[in-house]
């Protein structure tokens, strides 16, 4: 499949690539070079020979030149030297260009768009942008994004794959992502627009096993076919694994116009409301939301249904998480008899057992352990609020939490503090169990999971 | 004044003073030989001399004993004890009393707590708690909590005072607050709240120069004199300085009852809302956005009405900062027609001038000097959004907010990413310009500001 390139292709060319330190066609040649796990080939007719990365490189003259097949061509030229590029592109066979260049649309150059888009359609090429950063595979190594790593971190891998309209956006998000361990694998921006859009992207990573979930951050479709292939796609993405999405420009389709037409363009967000729950995707309430819910939904199974059992050190913490699952529409129902006889029978004296089950600041790690184990098969899904300030509880807490997931429960937890042991509690849950630090937050990421599996049978009811 | 003797005791007494590490009468006595800066007195019958952090102190058999006059005495022995060490406090002339011990009210034993407030009232000793890990001010050293540092840090110090109903709360933040950089300085646990309450604290914080901003945990109060304590104080607190409160268990006094009795407590919530506003108290949503909004309060400049200025690299940010502004009945207005003419002379041509004034990925740090420079004036508060990933930014924008803020608009930033730029990026803005890392909370923030300029004036209207 010819887009199958966008997101693996056996080879890339850069066309505009540099041997100048610095310049956008370096960044992107250097990236590729170091981390590729195809063939890269470099194309500027002003340079022979260069120097990338301390290795000698050869650069072509065109992509014509070039004597291998190129599943991809990046292109980093001025805006007005695009659609020669691409002419040439096309002529070589090119599957997908990744037109990295700014100056189309977005600066009123709108003409000089719909250009690359008939050249592109002349020759069967497939366009990603203009004006975008591209794609970001870890799984491949594939990286067309124009700053260096010493700038914008990228993350390491993961199940989540991340759509954003903004290339500023995607940039940033993989930055924050590479630290905070959240595991996005997969990145595209779409930049302008001019041919690929959200809809077949998502066709693509409904086939790749390694993406688990998809996170997309939307500002708004301009074409009604955009809206089309998007519905279409999620419907069917949404069926084998979800699909989240953040949609900005609520009061209006540009910031700046919610001022003057503000009742106009609400009506537009609910349009824009409709046609998510319509395709079965779960809206974020912003960035953070999207990354927070993408994480439980990576991770944890899905939940039978709301019923949440709460297990807590701190009854304050309790208290809080209670408020949030139940204003989430899910439900904290109370320990059943028989569960609470069982339990007053291997729980300290003071522990309070109705739920939340707080077990005090007097807790162990083994009274957590005891609580999980007995009470996993009366609830749908948990919320461990695992602060472990108190004497008796440390890091080796995660590991009792982590052995309880094997009960194919989902379990979220929430830590709360920047201490060694806090810390290190954090870091063995990682990649096994999402973290959060709040109430709030870990409440959002468990409605996600039930809105999903109410999504999987069918019953997309709005909540 | 007695309940001065809480937050700034001359002198101190331990009593339940431990010589055995990892107890906690070890703890309160180590952390407060190593911080406080007063005089500090160790009390147990049933040692003469001991080491603590490789000092060797002496031990009292009873607080009488102690030659000095002790303002606060510190009560970490088994609750039963407590009623008698309370009588010797009382006869020694002990201003306050920390009763850190718990097994009172909290565990049904309400009958001993109604003896302590007995005993108290008799010999005139305030009371905080019982059931509380006590007290920390910073400026002092005043440290009663009995957990070690290692466990659970405490923050150098700062304008934010912190009350919580909850001691594991109380602890988790602080040592949350200790590496995020949140300047709590002073914070005290109620607990019980057998004597001392919010209301009693905050007329102490107002007093105090060094406390800017009071944030508040509330679970619910139980007696009629505390809420009207609270209503009292705070009103007077707010008329100086800004009341936060984030309250907990709002379907219900307790989350178990949420489930079986919601209408009512539902009702209850409704209460406290009303409490709150009349307190002229800003509520929170959570824990984070209790502190994200004192954080602004603590540092900021209040505004003279709510249109908010948007200057940003990335347009995403900037659409996404509008919808939240907005959400927050805050007003977004256009660039006036001079300044966007002023603006158009010395930003980019890309550059988008409305509002957000959207730099674009070509913004240069001058770009949003510039801008700032001649847009503060036509605006009451500014939203930075610093995406400073693109080519042309990089840590020293922090330098020109910075300077930006002399010219008495609040201003607060959105920060995304991890990479050694933006982190220094925030190093150099911290305890200067709030930082968050999405615009939602950032908004908030600027909310907050607002809505505290509003309560000043006196119009506390409800938003």
């Amino acid at each position: 499949m010819t887009l199958q390139a966008l997101i693996s292709p056996g080879s890339v060319a850069v066309i505009g690539a540099s041997a100048k330190p610095r310049t956008i066609g370096y960044t992107i040649s250097a990236q590729l070079i170091k981390r590729f796990r195809g063939r890269v080939y470099l194309v500027n007719p002003n340079y022979g020979e260069g120097v990338i990365e301390g290795r000698t490189v050869k650069f072509y003259r065109s992509v014509l030149d070039i004597e291998d097949e190129v599943d991809m061509a990046v292109v980093a030229v001025p805006a007005k030297a695009v659609p020669g590029v691409l002419e040439e592109a096309g002529r070589k066979g090119v599957k997908v260009a990744v037109i990295v260049s700014g100056g189309f649309a977005e600066a009123g150059n709108a003409e000089l768009e719909a250009e690359v888009a008939r050249v592109a359609g002349v020759y069967g090429v497939r366009v990603l942008g203009p004006n975008c950063v591209g794609v970001y595979n870890a799984e491949v190594g594939l990286d067309t994004m124009f700053l260096p790593e010493e700038k914008a971190a990228r993350p390491a891998g993961g199940p989540i794959a991340f759509i954003s309209q903004s290339g500023a956006v995607m940039t940033a998000i993989l930055d924050w992502a590479a630290a905070e361990g959240i595991g996005i694998g997969l990145a595209v921006n779409v930049g302008n627009r001019a041919d690929i859009g959200e809809g077949e992207i998502l066709g693509l990573l409904r086939r790749l096993d390694y993406v688990k979930v998809a996170a997309l951050y939307i500002e708004g479709f301009r074409r009604r076919r955009e809206v089309e292939e998007f519905l279409r796609s999620a419907k069917e993405f949404s069926r084998d694994k979800p699909v989240l999405v953040y949609k900005a420009g609520r009061g209006a389709d540009s910031a700046r116009a919610a001022k003057s037409h503000t009742a106009a363009l609400a009506g537009n967000y609910e349009y824009y409301k409709a046609l998510f729950r319509q395709a079965g995707a779960i809206e974020a309430e912003d960035l953070l939301d999207l990354f927070d819910m993408a994480q439980a939904l990576a991770l944890l199974p899905l939940p039978k249904g709301p019923n949440t059992l709460v297990v807590t050190s701190s009854g304050g913490i309790g208290v809080q998480a209670t408020d949030f699952l139940l204003e989430q529409g899910l439900k904290v129902p109370k320990t059943p008899q028989a569960l609470e006889e069982e339990l007053r029978r291997v729980l300290p004296p003071l522990a309070s057992l109705g739920n939340p089950i707080d077990l005090t600041g007097g807790a162990t790690n083994e009274d957590f352990a005891n609580a999980l184990e007995r009470a996993l098969d009366y609830f749908d899904m948990v919320l461990v609020a695992a602060l472990i300030h108190p004497p008796g509880l440390d890091e080796r807490l995660a590991d009792y939490i982590i052995e309880s997931t094997r009960r194919g429960k989902p379990i979220v937890v929430v830590s709360i503090g920047n201490s060694p042991a806090v810390k290190e509690l954090e870091r063995r849950l990682k990649g096994k169990v999402p973290v959060y630090n709040s109430p709030r937050r870990a409440a959002r990421a468990l409605w996600a999971l039930y809105r999903y599996s109410e999504i999987k049978r069918g019953r997309s009811t709005p909540t």
